[in-house]
């Protein structure tokens, strides 16, 4: 609407304006304003703008762009047992990356000392100011307050309900549920031109990070996309951890497939053990796994009616045997959902594989830093 | 992002900037820039400007606001046997409205020949020139895409399919589906500071529109809110127009209400027969609604789980018995639903009630007609 520095900064780094003069034609802004503008961005080290090159004749232009030298975000992808980092430049491109064994439930304060050691030195590696951190995405694998960073009733991270994560560092960060940062992650790698996408991860639980028009669907209460506990047909018998039953993933996540093959004497302890049984050829896991994936397909053909997306991506650890399990939850989207939502609708495996939520969070990181409000913010307070 | 003269219309009528002054402040724009911008619009009738008022001092401010005495638009809410319109001013004030029955089935032809002398109709009774018409919105009780405003094998719209609306009028028309417009409708005039909404329509069959931030979700086909169809538990028997069995509206559309309550022995044809016989105390009748209401709410469970909603407002002519209704959806959303998503959830009966769709309709007409990108296209074609 109006053409504020953060504006600007937008424009350019969206590719939309190279020069001084682009951003004078684009917005109409008077050749000063917008020159004191960009002065202001580049003295707060946001832009960068290049040595005059070569010209036919005239003065020759100097091109501008977002400044990504001196500065890195983190991307942390907390799960159950692992912390996965990478540290990205503002324009997305990893510099670093590790990862390590951890257990959650060692509590909030060991784990995120963990995390902060672990920047420092991926900082270090990248030849990178420990200054030079400019924000964290986190990604956990529970329920999160977005607003606050607040993990809610979180059922597989015990000590971490209503821990405020931001307070633990010394830059700004945001914590979302790891589907969430899965889904943008995906999104911004592999499918930016994709309008409405639900990025299913099918590992111990179920759940689904849902972008709309680009831009994820948090909704009121920042719990969207939990559909690991929507109510399956004829599964009653199936008690789930949240009290109910018949929910999808008492019957087709990765631990219920795990302890139904132990029940049939086939040991298996999770999704992982199911998959590498699936790998080795054993029948009855596949089966599992593929009735499994018509069960999700099931509930999902009901959300295709509802939300219309143009892309279903399926990750997790289930999604490594994706070939059955997508049979199964293709067949069951085509028999139930209507023909024009499935007109268009592609059903695939993901293609960000492992690395989506680290790089999600990293992205969720970069844009929250480069969004108009905050470069504004920032202008405003060096001013 | 930029501030072309459809920016500016828009920060005035959002009630953000009332004088030029307001606008250089806000924009950053050259005042020589706003003013040529400003007359423009002024000479393309979109704005207007007060002449100068008592002022303590100096040059009194000449107030800026939309024009609303020389134009006007159409809501149009077409249903199976009846035609509404509301004949609103930019501003969204109804200025004439009329209802007609008609008939559906008796093609675009007839139908559209109705609209369009019933419009005509108003505008004399509002006492507006022919001319001062700038936009139709209409409502279709059935699917249809978005873009072309064609049905798209509407299943009670026989003669319609792939018929283009717009190309009936001489003025820009926008076509969505009924519920759509409704769930505008609802959201503009009862629930504009909802972020969340899900309007959902019982009548004859069910439907739902979707608001996520304040916009209409229509997804990738424009299919979006087709949750008459979704698979309810335990109904295998009930088969559905759709050509599947157990879906919602087959169990618990109003049509299937009156057909349940005729096996019973007691005679309804319509989903308004059913709502008098509960209005006449039939027990029967007030327990299928109940009933119906159950279903409803699990299906309704699931979608919150997924969209995670701050409101579900109930409309359609079922709705009329909305005590009996929402307490059977009450029941099954509070019970299937997790304790996040319902948290700060309302489930409401529509305030909008039957004036929702042409009203939505109508709305549908402004905000096309005063977005950026149209408003840029008037006065460029003046220019």
């Amino acid at each position: 609407m109006t053409s504020t520095p953060g504006d600007l900064l937008a424009l350019i780094s969206a590719g939309g304006a190279t020069t001084r003069s682009d951003l004078v034609k684009l917005t109409g802004l008077a050749r000063s304003t917008v020159s004191q503008r960009i002065d202001a961005l580049i003295e707060r080290g946001l832009l960068e703008e290049s040595e005059a090159t070569e010209s036919t004749g005239g003065r020759p232009p100097r091109h501008l762009r977002l400044a990504t030298e001196d500065s890195a975000v983190a991307g942390v992808d907390l799960g159950v047992t692992h912390c996965r980092i990478a540290l990205m430049d503002l324009a997305g491109q990893v510099l670093a990356c590790v990862e390590d064994p951890i257990r959650i439930d060692e509590g909030p304060e060991v784990v995120l000392a963990h995390v902060d050691r672990r920047v420092e030195g991926l900082l270090a590696e990248a030849g990178r100011a420990k200054g030079a951190l400019r924000a964290m995405g986190i990604g956990v694998p529970g329920p999160v307050e977005f607003a606050t960073g607040q993990p809610n009733n979180p059922p597989i991270m015990p000590g971490w309900n209503e821990y405020p994560i931001p307070e633990y560092f010394d830059t700004t960060v945001l914590v979302d549920n790891d589907v969430n940062v899965m889904a943008l992650g995906e999104h911004r790698n592999a499918l930016q031109n994709v309008d409405h996408l639900l990025f299913v991860k099918v590992g111990s639980g179920i759940g689904c990070g849902i972008v709309a028009e680009g831009r994820l669907h948090r909704g009121a209460q920042g719990s969207a996309g939990d559909i690991g506990h929507i109510r399956v047909n004829g599964h009653d018998e199936a008690g789930c951890r949240c009290g109910n039953s018949a929910c999808l993933e008492a019957v087709a996540g990765g631990t219920a497939l795990a302890r139904r093959l132990t029940e049939l004497g086939i040991h298996a302890e999770s999704g992982a053990d199911v998959v590498a049984l699936v790998q080795s050829g054993n029948t009855q896991a596949m089966r599992l796994v593929r009735e499994a994936g018509r069960l999700i397909g099931e509930v999902l053909a009901g959300l295709v009616n509802f939300f219309n997306p143009d892309v279903i991506a399926i990750g997790g650890v289930m999604a490594r045997v994706h070939e059955h399990l997508l049979a199964g939850i293709r067949e069951a989207v085509y028999r139930r959902s209507l023909p024009l939502a499935t007109h268009g609708l592609s059903i695939v495996p993901s293609r960000t594989g492992v690395d989506a939520a680290a790089l999600g969070a990293g992205i969720l990181a970069i844009e929250h830093h480069l969004s108009p409000e905050n470069v504004n913010r920032l202008v405003a307070s060096a001013g």
